[in-house]
């Protein structure tokens, strides 16, 4: 992040979700002020204001998918970079105001995408309990700690933070369940390559879907960019309108990501530049490994043999 | 549909939603049985437990997007296809028990997709209301028909159902926002083509994105066919790994469609073919233009011309 | 070949040439009638008249590249299919009337082609001789028996007929070099394929050719079909219009193949069909390997699949 | 051309035939000294060696193809580049000692190409001549005037220089035939574009056909370049080796073009660059339009963004 790091953070709140447990593994948030906000809008309009220096939203999960309205927020307003990803393990856990047997449960507070990655679990472990749907992770939390619900789903954070007990851990009918967060700030410099990076855009394409997507992937693959993740938006326009959201492999500052960008400004209607950021890897993982003719060598071989045909020598 | 038409309805409820208002636009359905479900999964159960033919859930939203639960169950489970799609214009009301200025509205019940279709409109009329998510556009007027809230957010059928008297209508900020539902039934023999016609279809990838999607949308593009429709939907595994949905131009009985469908069972981890059915269009529009080379009767030639080589007459 | 086999046989003339010497390596012509003929328009018209079953004519050579007059033909007038390929080494000797040294030369008759393709071993050995072109290797060989030229270039099947002496053998620069001949029929049932097996197309392309061509070579890479020759041809209208020859692997019986031709047939001005055959290898070498989801079962695996899903089952 | 003009120019002789007479249209040519080879690969060596400035010798005919030995030695040997390209109508005339009547002609001296070129021509109108081949336009015309033959089928220039009398003109069965021919120097700087500029190119490519010609016709197309001309010749190593010569639309200054060329440069085994120089039409035709997306105004902003992008401003 260019210039001074920035101190003053905010995050997709309210206090003891999964959001603020994965700003905590950021050295300078857990150094720093961390204010919660009422709603993605509201954590990036402190950026955009100059309020707060980045704030750290959800992007995606791997079960529930792109998290819409962060994707729909950074293709509106001032535009906003991501400077740093965080990945966390999606951990539920089934918590009450003290230990009771399972059998005696007959209500359980769960935000619905909560009860839906542990639908399996609640089927084989609660058959005969209702789930109440409420908006957060932490309202479940907060409701069972006031007695509303026998029980909450909610994530570790909760537990101590309402003085709950807790019943079952890991809950979550997907053990390898991954949410994928966003560090966003206003654009600066660019980062350096680090080798193992990812480029993130938004592209909106004109008519003809089949055509322009095939377009718009020729110019990827032309320059041997990979994609790790690709997301259709609408544009609110009407539909078959779409904004793609294209997490690719690589970084800015190379020249063959250099090159496509260019290729897709052109032929786009629209390109929108989301960050060049590390990519965090939950697991250590070899970087993917350079291609013979795409290195950043093997284009300025190329360019020094151009500028020779050109000047004839 | 195939043999006797569906006569037993299920719906997401509760009633008074948008997807009771869509589902009464079928004769059938006006006629038959109309039971709601509290939620998508219980619906698409009682079609494949037999206990309703037919069952209408919503698919998505011009501004919200694709709903992710639907998509999730349509490759789940046993097969499901779409018989016919319903698009309906979303149209949000702000309704209260009696008629009362604006400015003396302090919380409006809301949904949450409700209250961000109709953002730009809260921020000019009703500055200082809080806004109370809930559960749903029917929950938002049940709330405000008992008093729990000055005002809702609502669709029109939930003003004549409660009581209420409407402040102001037409308060969504996209005019002309739209909602798309489906109607599933049990595989059975698909209906004839119409010539402007959907073929939805589930498609896993194998790694490499972008060259895997590249050839998704080659096989595609080769027999003339366009999308109306792509989303990616991740399959719970981990980051990266995609199911696409895709809303094809044509019908499964055309020959191009065949061959482009059995092109990407070749090619593809998996397809799900989610069902082909007319194309329903709120304004008159002429169909798509035959294409040149790639119509049946083109496709027949060319079947002839191969035999005659085969056989060497 | 189809019904009874050929047995009159007519070819490249005159006598004592490579054609003559590939076609009887032939059985059939070898127990059957050879009728050399003046030229390769000559010997089609033989077949096409009726009064020869099968011509033998040069295609390509391996140096000297597409012969343009075999090319030519095979597009214009009634169609004629290729049924056998014969690979055959190109070997060229220096003969004379009796043996003499070298340095004695000082003029050596030789086709233009044959010169051209023996030109370092004239440098290293013959660097003062004159090389006069004659209008084929037969007439070379003659023109030395008849002691117009001091020696000649020729094919080994000259030296005898025309009772020369060979003073070096093995003389062409390129070690490997092979000459490449087609059996030409009327069309007739194809044969059955081998596993490895050339089919052979003639395939005119409207303008644009970035696009034209890449149409082409998509709808033969959607199918897993390789290419092992491709040669342009001007159309004789004018620059920049072509009729492209393409040797393909497989054969027009296999489903993929019979896909991709009626792909073909569809986008292209023109297709014309000229053969599918058995692949001649000198050496002995593996068959292509199957690719997996291209085979006849997948495609077959893939249409009953279709035809289960149009039926509802 | 770079520095001083050319002054000293060779082609492919003998004086006579059409190549003497494209020389001539060039007004440098005409004022400066012309020698005569008597093989193309004899006129590029005295370039080679300084021997000469410029050499003019044929690239391809509308009705004949391709001209193989020049297309080899430009692979071959030390780079020359194509600075100038001359197109002229191909006239074909029966000339004879003296004025005689067509039915008493017993022998045509002939180039086997252009009695190929003439031959309904003949058919039609000498229909029991025997058609000699000699080894080149001007040979026939000598061989008329010697009395050797009875007429002979030769270029216009041939009738003066051997004191001929033209019988019957435009006799060749295609009234549009044109040749093409290169004007070649050793490497320079190269000229500036003119709007309607022709860059050629030979490009190796490894196995695979289909994918690799597949992967230089997308890097071509990505960049919008056209080709007006796609020839393949064997490498002389083993059938199914090619090199590919292609004519492209734009010339090597352009930056579409440049980056085309390098990224041809990174994918293929080898590519020569064989020179930009203006397209030479015989008809006033409009150069092609430029592409919206592909001018060097876009890429100039394209770089221009991308440049902003790695700032952050």
């Amino acid at each position: 992040m260019p210039g001074t790091p920035p101190s003053r953070f905010v995050y997709l709140g309210p206090e003891g979700t999964f959001t603020e447990a994965a700003l905590r593994t950021l050295p300078a948030a857990e150094r720093g002020v961390r204010t919660p906000a009422r709603s993605v809008p509201e954590a990036l309009e402190a950026v955009r204001a100059g309020d707060a220096d980045a704030a750290l939203v959800p992007l995606e999960n791997s079960v529930g998918g792109a998290v819409p309205v962060t994707l729909d927020e950074l293709v509106t307003g001032s535009p906003l970079v991501i400077t740093r990803e965080v990945v966390i393990p999606v951990e539920f856990v089934l918590a009450a105001r003290q230990l009771i047997p399972l059998a005696s449960i007959r209500t359980v507070a769960a935000h619905p995408q909560a009860s839906a990655q542990c639908r399996n679990w609640l089927l084989a472990h609660l058959p005969d309990a209702v789930v109440v749907d409420v908006l957060s992770n932490a309202a479940a939390a907060i409701s069972a700690a006031a007695g509303e619900h026998d029980a909450a789903l909610c994530a570790p954070i909760g537990v101590p933070r309402n003085n709950l007990t807790v019943l079952a851990d890991k809950v979550a009918d997907h053990a390898d369940a991954v949410t994928r967060f966003a560090l966003l700030s206003r654009p600066g410099p660019v980062g350096e390559p680090t080798g193992d990076d990812v480029t993130s855009l938004a592209v909106s394409i004109r008519h003809d879907q089949v055509g322009a997507l095939l377009a718009v992937l020729t110019e990827l693959a032309v320059r041997g960019i990979n994609l790790s993740r690709i997301e259709s938006r609408p544009t609110g326009e009407q539909l078959g309108t779409y904004v793609f959201f294209l997490d690719c492999t690589g970084h800015v500052a190379e020249t063959r990501m250099g090159e496509a960008l260019r290729g897709l400004r052109r032929i786009c209607a629209d390109v929108r530049f989301l960050g060049s950021y590390p990519r965090h890897r939950l697991h250590r993982e070899d970087p993917p490994p350079s291609v013979p003719g795409l290195t950043d060598a093997d284009f300025a071989d190329s360019a020094a043999w151009l500028a020779r045909l050109r000047s004839g020598n």
